[in-house]
Order: C-alpha cells, then sequence, then structure tokens
C-alpha cells in the first residue's frame, strides 16, 4: 500500500453566517468572518489516494487521471466562485473549511474509485495558519 | 541608507468588472475574476521602507511602530472585507492588484514618513503564481 | 471525525546539554548545538484536534478559542524566551525538540478537551529540515 | 513513542517508460514524462522515524546520525544523477515517485534500526504539486 | 509605473558541461552537475513587466495574455525537456542558469512588449538555495 | 551584467540592548527582544552578485566558490552561535537585523570581488514577516 497526493488550488469567496442567528451572534461567533460582503481565500486542496503499484506503469494511480477528476468534480465548481452561492453541493451548509472537506470527499469519492485507487484523505488549507482533513465516515 | 520590509497578510473578497462594458465584454476581458459573486484571495502585503541606521536602537524603523501603521491605516480596513464594497480608499476604483497597490502606497506614505523613514515599495502578493510592486511617481 | 490544525509561531533560544556530562561529552553528542552561549530558532508550532463537526457553526472548534488557548498557555511562555531558563513547564527538561513537544502536549491537552474536541497531535517544527510530532501516549 | 522527521533534497532527471510499450504507447500513458531526452526535478525526501525518547540526549535519535545515514545510503547515490541510469538501487526498475520511494525505504531501513529507532515514513515530493509517502509493507 | 510578475514553472534535465574540456577538467569545474547522465530541476520563472495601467482594466497588462506568451514561446519548449537537447534557442550555448535567464529574456522581449508593456525583469530559480536575475542590456 | 543569488542559513541567539539605558527604557524600546536570557531565530541569508558571464562556464561565479566564502566568512561564525556574544565582526555593535545585514556586507565584500563578479545585495530574512536589504554605500 502506497498512498500519493495531488495538490490543487481554487480562489473563492465565503462568508460564515447561520441564517437562524441574529447578525449579533454571528458577529459573536464568527467574528469578522461573518462579514455579509463576503471575504475570500485562496484554497489549497491536497488529495491522498492508495492502493497498489501497477507493474506497469510503476504508478498507483496517474495522476493525470487524478488531475482530471478534481478539476472536472470540484475545482471548476469552486474557483473564482462564491462557496455560499455558486456551488451546487454546498447549497444550504454552512460554507466553513470543516463541512467543506466533508463535501469534497463525497464528491470526489466515487470518481477516485473507479481509477482503481481508493480516496483516503482530503485536506483544505485555507490560510497558512490552518487546515483541515478529513479521512472519511 | 538601508532597505526593510514588513510583511502583514488580509483575507479579503473582490470581482473584477468595468461597470461601463456588457456582462459579455466583462467576461471576455476579466474572464473568471468577473464573477458578480464575488471571488476571493489571500492576500500578502510587503511594505519596504529605507532610511539611516539609528544608532541608539540599531533600526531603520521600529518594526513594531511600521506594523502598527500598516494594521490601522489598510489592513484593519481590508481583512476579511469586500475591495469593492468595504474600503473606503478602494471606492469608485478597478479593483485590481495594481490599483490595490498604489491605493495602499497613498494611504501609508505619510504616516510612513512621520516614523523617520521612507516609504520605498508597495509589493502585493494576489496569489502564488502573481504580483505587484509599486514604487511611487 | 474530521481534523483541524491551527498554526502558531515562537521565535527563542536553547542549548542542548547535559549537566551530568563533560563539556566535551556535550559538543561529542550535541556538536554546535552545545554552544553555552546559547542558539535559537524560529520554532512553528502545528496543533491538531479532532471532533465532531457542530451543526449550528461548521466548526469542530472555533479557531479563535484554540488560538487563544494556545497562545495563552504555551506561547507567551515560549516566545522571545529562553527554553532552559525562561519556562517553567520546560524547567529540569533537555530543551530538545522532541521533549518540547510532549511538554507542549502536557499544557494543552485539557483546556482542549474543555473546548469540546480532543487534543490529536502535536507538531513543532525546529528548522525548514526537521520536526517532531507527538500523538499523546 | 515520538516521531522525528529530517529533510534532505536531491536534483535528479530521470523519464518515465516502459520498455515493453511501444514510443506511442509510452506517450499516451506518460505524456511529457516519457520524453526520451530526460527531464528532472528538485526532490525533497522526508524520513520519518519513531522511538522512545533518551533521557540522556532528548533524543529519539540523534539527527546528525539520521542525516549521515540518509547521506550515504541515498542521497549520495541519487543528487545530480540519473534515477533510471545512474542508480544501482533503482535498475531495472520504472523511475516513478512510487517505485522510488520503496526502493528508498529498503535502502534505509536496516541502518536506520540500527540507530535504535525504527523507520516509519518515507515521503518523496517530486513537484510542489504532488507527493508519495510509503509507510512499509 | 508599475511592475507586475508572473510565475511559471518548467522541470527540465541538464548538464553543465564544456566541450572544448577534458571530463577531469569539466568534474574540477562543474562538479556534480557535469554528469554526463544528466540531472535535473523544477525550475521556477518569474516574469516581470512594467507599465501604465489601463484605466478601463485596471491592469497594467492582462495576466492571461502575459501568461499565453511566457507559456508557448518559453514554458513549451523548456517543460519535461532536455535544457542542452531539446531546445532551440540553447542550442550551441552554456546551460547554465545564467545563460538561461538571457536565453528567456530574449525569447520574450519582443512579444510582451507588443502587449503594451515592458519586460523588466526575467529571474530562473533553479533550487531553493539560487537564483539568477537578468534585467535586460 | 546579470545577477545571480545564494542563499545560506544560520540559527542563532540575540538580544536587543542598548547598554545606556535601563532596563524599563529597553523593554519599551525592543518589547520582547530586550528579553536578558535571549531570544532566537532561523536566518536566511541571501547574497546577490553581479558581473558578465565567462564564456567558458556560464557563469557570473562559481556558486562552489561563493558558498565557500560566505560560509568561512560568515557562516561559520553565526551559525549556532550568540550574535552578541560569540561574533567577532559584530563585537561591540547593536545585534538588530540592519546591523548585521552591514556587517555581513563588510565581512564578504572583498573576498566576493576577488571571485571576480561584484558584491550586489546583501538580504537578511529574520522571520517570515521580516527582512533587511543592504546594497552598500
Amino acid at each position: 500500500m502506497i498512498y500519493i497526493t495531488r495538490r490543487e488550488r481554487f480562489n473563492a469567496a465565503h462568508m460564515l453566517r447561520n441564517e437562524k442567528w441574529s447578525d449579533d451572534k454571528n458577529i459573536e461567533v464568527f467574528g469578522k468572518c461573518a462579514n455579509q460582503n463576503w471575504h475570500g481565500h485562496n484554497f489549497e486542496l491536497f488529495v491522498t489516494v492508495k492502493g497498489e503499484i501497477n507493474a506497469n506503469t510503476g504508478f498507483v494511480v496517474n495522476l493525470k487521471d487524478l488531475s482530471s477528476v478534481i478539476q472536472e468534480k470540484v475545482i471548476e465548481k469552486l474557483d473564482h466562485k462564491n462557496l455560499n452561492l455558486d456551488v451546487d453541493f454546498m447549497r444550504g451548509k454552512m460554507a466553513s473549511t470543516e463541512v467543506l472537506a466533508i463535501a469534497i470527499w463525497e464528491e470526489l469519492e466515487s470518481d477516485i474509485n473507479q481509477l482503481g485507487s481508493k480516496l483516503h484523505l482530503v485536506k483544505v488549507q485555507e490560510t497558512e495558519n490552518n487546515f483541515v482533513e478529513y479521512f472519511g465516515k
């Protein structure tokens, strides 16, 4: 068993806000992340898959294929978008990094498994000071 | 003469859009940066000042003071904000990195000169792949 | 279960020295790290916690709270300090990165668990070429 | 149990090519990595070992010793070399990052275990966008 | 006048060798960079252009256009190539970073000037420890 | 004319203190950098030289020679040392990054000029948030 990781990037706007709460409560909990005019980040996405090495290629998975899946299933929907407004798989969800990481896992899992490897980890880095990791259920 | 640089960071949303143009023209020129639901970045700001060394301190400028000026004059207005909507010194301007760098220079110049040094360079890094540098007029 | 990591930084002096050994023996084992006039590093501290997502916030833990705990319990005691002389929780211990990582874990564990998440990993990066990871007992 | 990681670097040329395949098939699978005139990378190697802390040193392993083993057993054979042509422990193997990571593990394992620690992870970073991790069988 | 920089990357093989010299002399001068089986690097290319801001776009130059020129004129010829064997504009030249930087400048200059800006700096980073800068004649 | 830069690193302790001032005044001006038990940093030193390209080598200067000069003249004296106590060329000086950069320039200048190139810039990076640049008198 060996693990390979591909990094992709997306630049997006978002806001942290619980619609059931007052503005004051949102600011109390989310601070400046609750700004209703949005803010944004250069997100980095690290997708780790695991599997056995194919003797003909030396690969667990062809990174060209892995990159294509990530681009098509998530980056095209996230890059230069608003996480709260534009992204089908985030509709009705909190736009936190934690929730985003799980949503990305769910978008990627079946397509990656069809490449012959197995999704192991979705890591989303929001700033140089924080990142989230999700290994599936 | 010696140069010292302080890095500060801000996370902001923006959109590239010329209001005099049609939506199609905006998309043609600005591509996905024209998304009307905004996108965003982790911006890095590097402020370089120059001067002679103070013999008592070994400093061109006390970085505590330089950082305070940058925080108060620009970071508090930019961080977790929308560059097109929230920032007084960007009102009515294109929210490009070039225009932003010049606007930051104008905000900082007199306060930095009052610290006894001279503003030399404002550098704004928008992504790992592009940055803008402004040395004043 | 999802994991979130917060990075904090501290700049500190230290020396590697076993008081039971001669100077020669200390230099033989610790090399230039045994310099009795001290040397220092820009340390990076990565604290990873794990837990379930709170449906109201989308958070495992509010990073504001996590950062406050780390600042108060360890960074204020470590930043711009001497690890051998100034730090109560390092008293009488070897000032190696390994020992430091465990000591930081012990300082943080109960306070972090009170935030409703669980401490998973303390990582201390000493230079670009080496880091230590401690996952608890 | 605590984990310590040492980073070393090597700059090498390689080519991805299955000699049993036609040129066309090689290009179809490996793309520009199949260029028969070679290409190359600045590889980063991260070696993680685990063990208990020695009370006399505060170390799991002396990084001087760990670095010496890595240098002698793998870096001297890989740095400024051609992975397909010059490296004894890669002879007859695909020069993929996955295969390289496993080969490095096998070169390092017994010598590292003789240092009193245990090899835990070999990570090879090929570009800023991809890396491989191998934890042994 | 304002400056904007675009980073592009290419992974290439090369060798440092003066064909007029003996093997011994080549090894004496170029060390392990003279390995006749090649070695390679992840090169980073930073292209800085300068100009006035276009009032309609807020841009000195559209980065899409700048990136296209760099891709077409140099990256496609350099990426996953051998600098000594594959690159038309390096034919008959030493494959040093200095010579490469000047050759890239010459490839880019007229096309970049046609974008309405002016080429200011070509910077080529070969490893994390060295880079070359060329500002033209 | 072309510019080449070599990065070297050193880990050192220091303290900011004006012996003519009271402890209170030192703390007022230098804050936690005045801690009399020292603190420290991972310093990065970037040395830029300029010159014409040697047609036989493709080099402005052989980086092996440049690195040797930097190691011998400054790194060996700075690495794992105390800037206030251990370094002959810092004796009696403020241990600020500005003063250090100038002192490094003076140590390097004549030796680098003997390599056939000309010292252009000494840059000292103290933390990820600040660095100093000195271009000579």
